[in-house]
């Protein structure tokens, strides 16, 4: 194997596929990177067996040339040394050849990098997903959608179905849920389903949408989701980022949602979000960081914390409107921040059902997005 | 006490201050930050008995009120949510107040901070230092001083004198030395002897100069520097950093320089910088991180670094010339790499005197600043 290409197309790939390699793997080669060398260009592989990932550098695109001098061949480079290697490189390209005996050379400049590679044939076949059950959506949506819900998937192995995120797709909606049983964030999109055929509703592990989100980078172009019993693909030019689904069946979500409120505020989204933060600065000693919330005459809220050892803190909040029955309810600060920089939205409605039932926030004008937090009881 | 002060002028004083305040205090007292009114402004003093730092915010500069409403007084807070709390405020200005009872009120806009506040009277009293030793100099050039030898004192108490930075004042010229006894970093300028009289030589610890160095901006305004027996202060206009020093006899350092060379090379420092950097990638599993470095032919030297498990490196750099007996040499890539950084010039000369002695990097054409590295001894 033997090819000459663009340090910095290299260095973008490298690092997309670093995301799915990790030291702490069982499987001793899946610790490398498998780079693969076609007349087409080069494919690099990662995986840690739950997400896979191959990025794509085509030898020329759009008239601009990538990779040279390619004679076809594969290679597994050990991962730890290789980010830092290819990002050190003195030259703007890099020259990179393996022998029979897998003596790896990596050559820019006057730099000469020797490794020791593995046998390309050890490293795992990923999975070829065969599916008529793929959509398309522009990357831009698929990452807010996941921006929007992943946070509020539990933390927690005690129920494993809820560290993923619930993606349904009826009645022409895509949908993304994710809850830790606090708290519940979700965001429907209108989608057309392929061919009016309905898609199996799925779970997919929060850590691998995280991962998928930052190597994404914000575009309009379109990403193609497929997905089987057990796999997930999302697709792209150059990207195929395969995961592993969540075994089990996801909670029926919707019962959760109040159908009627007592109290309605509506309320500048920032402007509640800091007042929350600052009275969170005093509810620090208590585990779960709670702030009160209670309305007052004129539109007004008095939102406080309180820690008794060091002090408390007292912030009143003009709401635009505050509609319906008095209310006193204490709820984690974190949640409320979490729900209001998700919801992304100049205004918000928030909409109670009495102190101890779970209230919502959302968009004032769009019903797309939803936050759901349970109170906390306080005496 | 009371008073109404800008919010900026705030923040940046209690940074400051912070940098002198530990949670891990033995006297509760001093996970307080102490703050006084008085008619000429604001003081905050913070201080881990070792560093001591006083921040003033005066009433009024160039006539700029920075605060208002002054009613005299002083209280302690916890310093441990004061930062926060002052960087979230929502408004410009602030209100502090104390009562007889020590409660304190924070105001800005509609948020009101209620704290329990500590006795100043508990707060112990920062040693007023009394003496003529003293002498200025620019700030950009005491935080030269102090970037370019501070990295090299010992992080080990085996030799607590080591752990500090020896400064001299001797025949007109101020010296920074620092020495962790595998390497040594001088750096000398030309200054006037107040009066003529000699200064006591002295051991500053190098966390009170890292934190020094922190709290200074790059300015060319004057630092005030004075020493007795046991502490060192370091005073600007409104800054008042005053440190214990470290007890004992620093060794003598100048016999460890070598007075002759037997191969001098002279060489860009950044291109031997990358080079040592590339090579040291893989010389990571050595403990010591030891690259090695051959001259060749025609100015050319050869580095390589090498991990039998992984891979080697070799690195051929130009260097503009090399003079004096055929060398091979081995040493710590990161001592190399922080020497050259700290030298901070174009070329630099490089001054070895065999493969098992001490080796120099200075500048090409300044003598104020000296590297040394002993060598690792490789067979």
């Amino acid at each position: 194997m033997k090819f000459i290409i663009q340090r910095d197309q290299l260095i973008e790939s490298v690092q997309n596929v670093m995301k799915a390699i990790s030291s702490r793997t069982t499987i001793p080669i899946l610790t490398g990177m498998k780079i693969e060398a076609s007349e087409e260009g080069i494919k690099l592989t990662g995986s840690d067996s739950d997400i896979s990932i191959e990025s794509f550098i085509p030898q020329e695109e759009d008239g601009i040339v990538y990779v040279e001098h390619i004679e076809p061949g594969s290679i597994v480079l050990q991962a730890k040394y290789f980010p830092d290697i290819v990002r050190k490189l003195p030259q703007k390209t890099v020259e990179i050849e393996s022998d029979n005996n897998r003596n790896v050379t990596i050559r820019s400049g006057n730099a000469e990098f020797h490794l020791n590679g593995q046998d390309p044939e050890e490293y795992p076949q990923l999975p070829q997903l065969h599916t008529e059950d793929s959509f398309e959506l522009p990357i831009d949506l698929l990452k807010n959608l996941i921006r929007q819900t992943v946070f509020a998937v539990s933390t927690s192995e005690t129920r494993p179905i809820l560290t993923g995120v619930h993606v349904k797709m009826e009645d022409g909606e895509l949908e993304f849920i994710a809850t830790d049983s606090h708290r519940l964030a979700s965001r429907k999109i209108p989608l057309e389903q392929p061919e009016g055929k309905a898609l199996p509703s799925v779970v997919i592990p929060g850590k691998s949408l995280t991962e998928l989100n930052k190597i994404l980078d914000d575009s309009e172009d379109t990403i193609e989701v497929s997905v089987t019993e057990n796999q997930v693909l999302f697709r792209t030019k150059h990207l195929y980022f395969l995961s592993r689904l969540l075994d089990g069946n996801y909670p029926e979500t919707s019962r959760l949602i109040p159908e009627q409120s007592k109290t309605i505020v509506k309320i500048d989204a920032k402007e509640l979000l800091q007042s929350v933060d600052r009275a969170s600065l005093l509810a620090k000693e208590n585990r779960n960081n709670v702030v009160r919330l209670i309305t007052k005459e004129n539109n007004h809220l008095e939102i406080t914390g309180n820690s008794p050892e060091v002090g408390n803190v007292v912030e009143e909040v003009l709401a635009s409107d505050v509609d319906g029955e008095d209310l006193k309810i204490s709820f984690s600060a974190k949640y409320m921040m979490d729900a209001l920089k998700a919801v992304d939205y100049d205004q918000v409605k928030v909409e109670f059902t009495g102190a101890m039932r779970p209230f919502l926030i959302r968009p004032v004008d769009d019903d797309q997005i939803l936050q759901l937090i349970l109170p906390v009881r306080t005496y």
